[in-house]
This record gives structure tokens, C-alpha cells and sequence, in this order.
């Protein structure tokens, strides 16, 4: 009997979790590449963050921080009861490491029913990978040809829902009749409303986290507040699902926010004016650079996002990508079913998308 | 028929994680107190830390920061390979969210056999919080009347090992020959070995990783490199086993450690003379007081770590807590078997010890 070696030594592997390791998007390292392809902010962060770096005194990091990082929270909930004219409190504020991590939390904590949840077939392509993580069954609800999401694909007896809105990648927003449609439907398990492109134009939900204890909004730093380097998430809900993300988060991880991320978290949220300045510059050059997409001869969901979801009557989308990434401009494109002929492009500077349309009319 | 009403209102609850909230240490805010309760380094982080953070740039915020980190990982890898006479590279290391985030994830990756995992009776309280979480079956091993650790316990057959070395709360050391023995036995599964304390003087398994494929070794920046409040952890391993952590980490949540903590875990790291020094301060200060504290009627474990594991001959644990808790002195007590006469009491500045001494003079 002959042995196989290599077997043989490393049967510690026996007890590995088994999964299928998730693929995320290029980061390239060099500079000069215009890179369109994660949504990220064309515009720095505040001044203030800068301000609150560069006087922040490392001696305090010796210590560990604030566990559930509430000096941030007390700082979102004064913003987010301005912003959507209701009274929240820090009980309604939960916060992690980036808004991946919020959502991996909330899956965990409320996701644990015998029926499948409930998601968009074209959407975030993170919900199923924690689904697999969990081990929590799915089933997607297909949109339509023009990438709407049917609010009655969301009725059936369910053991949860979750829906971007804006829904990601297709850049496409649903309103409050909506939101309160799907929440008088869904009455008996958590419902998430996954806003991370929200100030980019779109109802926020945050306004019904009051009258649906079962509703929890998540919404991220990383895109309208331009800190993806800093990994900061929140969610807004009732009291009872905070105290459960809080209570999922402490048996995982006590403290996820370090001491500098909570305070430069403050200060982003604090600057209402300078948030207000950059959402809108991406909105004017989106709604610019639309025009001029068109005209080359794209199709272009309407995008309620710092994005678009694009489509050209006769060029593929896979020939397009190329193209631009010879040229130094990274968009993203997936060889996926339905949006296998889509480019998501994120919205940059006026430069960046000048850049871009020049790229596109070599080609085109 | 009557309907209550509360519960009604509340079946969206049904699909919650059944699982008890973990509760915490106690993290005081009044600045005067003497906190000797969490094992924090009473110093602050090298000045290297500082001017990275001073001169750090917020506008790069504006994008994710590198995926695997893997500046911090490479910087890391040149440092344990000098520390340790082998050589490591980025390959051989994994870094998390504070060594929780690190070995939660480890638990998960690599703990998912039917036989129990085994960990001594008496160590770091997460263990049991992670099991329950990630539903891992476990077994303790005893430690024996004055908290020695029997490596003959981790002889029978398991579906994984997690010893801390140091042990906590215990501050006790095994050597070398202790982890061959208990690696020797236990070549079909996964062991960890948390090394959260290593650096205060105790033999570091780093370097057997080349030998055991399957053995992690896991190390922390919050206690010899006084940055708690920045949270990074790591763990070093073969490739085999970071690759693993790697796929887990990538599933849950891509971007675990942001730009500022990447650059500021690199100046810790890289500033060898300025960590030699503190933990030699933290040494001598340990090896004096353990002095005075014995004079005083305490039995103390031989410490290996920056704290004390302290049972006194007449006083009870909670009469001694208690009495420097008045005195505005913060040390660590547990209710629970085999250790609720003993106290856990970190080792901080010669100020801070002084006083602690001080203030069981008058007790005692």
C-alpha cells in the first residue's frame, strides 16, 4: 500500500471551514490610474478630520477605547434626528468596522430562521457569501429587465429581507410607498435597508426606524463622507435590534473602532456644510457626464449614486472595460448572468470623467 | 381569547441568535483613577507612532485601505524574523482587528471538527464566548491547585487546541519543551497558541511554526507595544494557515485594518529600542513590587506577563478589591470557581504600584 505524502502531513486540515474564499475588486498601486472601480469619493475627507489627526495625542492609544464607541454614536444620532426630523439616541445607533462589518453582524444576529431571506438577484454581491458564512438559506428575487425590484417578490413568508437602496450595482433607488409597502408585508422578521448610497439623492428610511421596531437601516463613512480608509459603518433601528448587533459584537469582538476612527468619525459627521459641498459635486458632474454618456451612445440607468450602471447599444461591455484599462481608467465589470454586458463606473472628479468620455471616443 | 399584546408585537424577534451578551471589564472615564485592570502598558506607544500620525495625510482616507494590509504584514514579517532566527515573509502572517478579531477568526476557520476543541479550565474568558458563537464543541483541560497547565490533557484525541502562553489570568509560562510535547501529540488538528503576553518575558513558539504546519502562534500590539486603543492583532503561521484566515476574513468583512493603523502599527513595529525599553521598565517595576506585595502576605504566581495573578493569606479577593476600589484603584476580580480569591492586577507605572501599596497598607 503506498501512501500518499502529501495527504498524509496534512490531515490538520481536516476541520478547515469550508468555503469558497470571496474575490473582491483590483486595488492597483499605481498612482496615476484614474480608478473608478469601488465607488470611493473623488474628494477628500472634512478638513476637520485632517484637523482632528493631526492634533491627536498618541499617548491616549495606549489604552484601549470606548467599547461601543459612544462618544461616535451620541455624534450620528444628533446628525440623523437633524437630518430626518426624529428623535434619535445613541439606543438607536449601532456602529462597526465599516458597514461590512455591520451587515456580517446584523446577518449573524438576525438572520437565524428555518425560511430563506429574502434579496434581489442583481444586488450587493456580498449578501451571499455571508449567507454561505452562516450557513443561512437564501433566495433571490429577480428584477426586472430594466433592473427594477418588484415589491411583491418580497411577500412570501420570509425569514428576513434585505434591499440596498440605492440598489448596488444597478444605481437605481425605490421611494417611501416602497419601503412602507415591503414593511406591511413584512412584519414578522428584521427587514434591512442597506443605505449605503443614500445621500447621494434617494429617500432614506431612517425617518420609519420609529414606527417599524423590525427595520434597521445601515448606511457607511466610506462613500458620501469619503472615508473608506477608515473603515467606520452604522446602523439605526429600534432599541431592541441594537441592543442584539451590540450583544453579537461583544461576543466576536469588544472593541472594533479604534481610538483615532472614533474621533475623525465625530468630525466627518459633525460637518454638515462640507458634506453637503462634495455630495453635491458628485451629483452635478454625474448629472453632466450622464449627458455626454448618452450621447456616445450608452444606456444609463437612472443613478440615484455616485455611479452609473452603463450599456452600450453596440459595444460590449467587456471590450469597453478593456479598453479603458488600457488607457489607465479602471471601471468594474462582471462576467455574471443579466449584467454581463453592464460597466459599474464610479463617479470622479470632473477631471477623471473628462478622461473618461475622451477614452470612450477613441473607441467608440 | 386574550392576545398578548407585547409578544405579538414582537414576533419579528423570532429569528434573533440565541446567545448571551458577554459582559465586559469595567472602563472607568474619570481620568484620576489607577487603572490596573485590563492589562494595558502603562507607557505610551513609541514616538515613531506619533509623528506618523501627526504628519498623516486624511485626504488618501478618501480610498480602502490595502486589503490584506500587507505593508503591516510585511513589516511585521522582517521584525518576528530577526526576533525569532527564522525567516518569515507576508505569506506566514495574518493580521486582524486586535488578536480578538484574529482569533475569533481562527476559531472559525480552523475549528470545525465533531470531537471537542480543548483549552485549560482556568484562561482567557473569550474562549468559551467564541464557542458558543461559531457553535464549536469544547472541553477544558484542568490546570492544576497552583495553575500549572498539564500537558498530558491535551494528549487525547480533539478537533483542536488553544493554550494561551503565557497563560492569563494565571501570568504563568511553559517552555519550549512544553509546546514540542504538546505539538508532538497533536499533529491531526490545529493548534493555537495566543501569545498575547510573550513579550514580558516567555519563550515564543514563533519559530517552531517552520517545524509544525499546524501550529498558530497569535501576538498582540495592544500590551508590549502600548497601542490597544488601535486595535491590531496577528497571528503567524505556514502559508497553509494564513491563506485559511485569509479566505475567512475576505467572506466577513474585506478591510479589517485601516490606513492610519496600518501606517501606525508599521512605526510601532519598527521601533525595536523603544519597545525593549518599556517592557524592561514594565519588568523591573514587576520584579520589585512582586517584593513588597509578598512582604505584605500575598502568594503570587511567578509572572511571565504585566500583571500579577494574587491571592492574599488572610484578606479575601473582594475585600481587597473592594478596598482599593474606594481608593480609586481599578484591579480585576472574578465570582467564578478556582479563582475567586485571587485578584488580577496589572502592572503599571513605579507611581501607580506605590500606590497600590500604599493603599493595602491600610488595609493590612
Amino acid at each position: 500500500m503506498i501512501w500518499d505524502v502529501e495527504i498524509m502531513e496534512k490531515t490538520w486540515k481536516k476541520n478547515f471551514l469550508n468555503i469558497e474564499p470571496y474575490t473582491a475588486g483590483e486595488q492597483p498601486k499605481n498612482a496615476s490610474i484614474i480608478k473608478l472601480n469601488a465607488n470611493e469619493c473623488p474628494y477628500p475627507p472634512s478638513p476637520e478630520v485632517q484637523r482632528v489627526i493631526s492634533s491627536f495625542k498618541s499617548d491616549t492609544l495606549r489604552q484601549y477605547p470606548s467599547m461601543d464607541a459612544s462618544p461616535l454614536r451620541r455624534a450620528i444620532a444628533r446628525r440623523l434626528s437633524k437630518a430626518n426630523g426624529i428623535e434619535l439616541t445613541e439606543k438607536n445607533i449601532f456602529v462597526g468596522n465599516g458597514s461590512d462589518d455591520v451587515l456580517a453582524t446584523a446577518f449573524r444576529a438576525f438572520f437565524n430562521g428555518d425560511k430563506p431571506i429574502l434579496f434581489p438577484d442583481v444586488t450587493y454581491s456580498f449578501y451571499p457569501v455571508w449567507c454561505e458564512l452562516f450557513k443561512i438559506d437564501y433566495k433571490t428575487v429577480p428584477v426586472s429587465d430594466d433592473f427594477e425590484i418588484d415589491v411583491k417578490g418580497f411577500y412570501p413568508e420570509n425569514g428576513g429581507v434585505v434591499i440596498p437602496n440605492p440598489n448596488a450595482p444597478t444605481s437605481i433607488a425605490v421611494g417611501k410607498d416602497f419601503i412602507v409597502d415591503l414593511l406591511e408585508h413584512n412584519r414578522d422578521c428584521v427587514v434591512i435597508i442597506d443605505e449605503a448610497y443614500v445621500d447621494f439623492g434617494c429617500y432614506s428610511a431612517v425617518e420609519l426606524t420609529k414606527r417599524y421596531e423590525n427595520m434597521l437601516v445601515t448606511q457607511t463613512f466610506s462613500k458620501s463622507r469619503a472615508m473608506a480608509g477608515m473603515r467606520i459603518g452604522m446602523a439605526i433601528g429600534s432599541p431592541d435590534l441594537i441592543a442584539m448587533l451590540d450583544a453579537v459584537k461583544d461576543s466576536y469582538n469588544s472593541y472594533p473602532i479604534d481610538k483615532l476612527a472614533i474621533e475623525a468619525g465625530i468630525a466627518a459627521i459633525n460637518d454638515e456644510a462640507y458634506f453637503k459641498e462634495i455630495v453635491g459635486r458628485v451629483t452635478a458632474t454625474r448629472e453632466r457626464i450622464a449627458n455626454e454618456l448618452k450621447e456616445l451612445g450608452f444606456n444609463i440607468a437612472k443613478s440615484s449614486t455616485n455611479f452609473f450602471f452603463a450599456e452600450h447599444k453596440s459595444l460590449s461591455a467587456r471590450e469597453i472595460f478593456e479598453h479603458l484599462r488600457s488607457r489607465g481608467i479602471y471601471v468594474r465589470y462582471w462576467d455574471k448572468p443579466k449584467i454581463s454586458n453592464r460597466l459599474r463606473i464610479t463617479i470622479g472628479t470632473d477631471y477623471d470623467m473628462d478622461k473618461l468620455v475622451e477614452a470612450l471616443k477613441e473607441l467608440i
